[in-house]
């Protein structure tokens, strides 16, 4: 199969996502062209990969121009499906969940919150954001009335899987779990789950190896090559 | 260069901490072997790019056995440098600063949260988990107490840049980022930007294609036929 017929890979698909943002900032501070090396470089990825990636929207940019940061911002929009103000809503309004309401990052990538659920009584009808906390019994009527299909959860490890299963049950196709525990659903249900302690873990490896980007480089370089002719990640 | 020698790509770390998270949950599980397939589902990789990603480990597995989990644990923590308690700090004590502070994924991999800086006035002295918060001014002196080499930045965009540049100046080597903006840092120093809204966004790409690559493959084909007719770049 060629890249343009060939499903995206899940690897790709993140850094889609970081070209997308480096693309908006760009285009914030006025500029209208990006060569690769650039663009890699904002988004942490590397050229030879960024290519290959873009090759699955077939956009190959020109040689010596680089991209169009305002056609390719609109390319990768439209296929990872921002804009569209999609309803989500939060299970578990503790800090974490608190800190998502209103998290800028959402509505700029075209999610809305629109309903926030928790199992504590004393919670219930408080006002988060002009959002008012539904207690745990309201949870599948607020699904039904909001038409949300994503849904945060930011719940204790032990009731994420029932939370789960009644998400599921209301129709929620797509779970973004921050509970450290792992989920199982229907194969029509995606699940991502955010772990925050990986993340520090992986940024303490870098630390441990600090200015070794240009070996990190080649061998990228050196795996992406190898790539070229296995499956996709 | 072998593997074993060469230093491991980005995306790989990555990986290698999913399959350290797997580990650690069939370990608790009693699970004493798992084949390449297996781990590599459980943490949505591949089983060829999982072979690939453990090699850097110099492991192999054994065929029609799979992997001694206990082992392969102990070499991946040995790897990522897990159980070093590696002193944090956590700069901006908001909603997720808070969620951050006591988050058990980051003792049960290997660090600490020593210290807790906010601009407030009115949080300053505050305990959160037993930690006093320190005001702004304050900041150079905790981290020369606590020896603390990373900090996680959790303060408004607007002053995430100038936090960086004084949180560098006091020896920090290592930046988890979750304030919404670019960070620029000196070349001995590591930044990895968390951003939830990206998180969220590649969820919705993967519920737009519930499991289906008949839907993702059709919108290939209507794509390419658009851009068939598209200006070039």
């Amino acid at each position: 199969m060629s890249d343009a017929e060939s499903p995206i890979p899940g690897a790709t698909v993140a850094r889609l996502v970081d070209y997308l943002a480096v693309l908006t900032r760009l285009a914030d501070a006025g500029v209208s062209k990006v060569s690769s090396n650039e663009l890699a470089e904002a988004a942490g990825a590397n050229p030879a990969q960024l290519r290959k990636d873009l090759s699955h929207l077939g956009s190959y940019g020109t040689r010596g121009v680089g991209y169009d940061v305002s056609y390719l911002q609109i390319q990768l929009d439209q296929h990872l499906g921002a804009g569209l103000d999609l309803p989500v809503v939060i299970v578990g309004v503790g800090n974490l969940g608190r800190a998502l309401v209103n998290h800028t990052g959402f509505s700029s990538r075209g999610f809305k919150v629109v309903g926030l659920v928790d199992a504590d009584p004393a919670l219930t009808g408080e006002q988060v954001e002009g959002l008012t906390i539904v207690g745990d019994a309201g949870l599948e009527t607020l699904i039904a009335r909001t038409g949300a299909t994503i849904a945060v959860i930011t719940t204790p490890a032990e009731v994420a899987q029932q939370v789960t299963d009644r998400l599921v049950a209301s129709g929620i196709i797509g779970i973004l779990n921050f509970a450290p525990t792992a989920l199982s659903v229907p194969s029509n249900v995606t699940v991502r789950k955010v772990d925050l302690g990986s993340e520090l873990q992986i940024l303490a490896y870098h630390c441990r190896v600090p200015g070794s980007k240009d070996s990190l480089l080649s061998a990228w370089n050196e795996q992406s090559n190898e790539l070229a002719g296995a499956d996709p990640l």
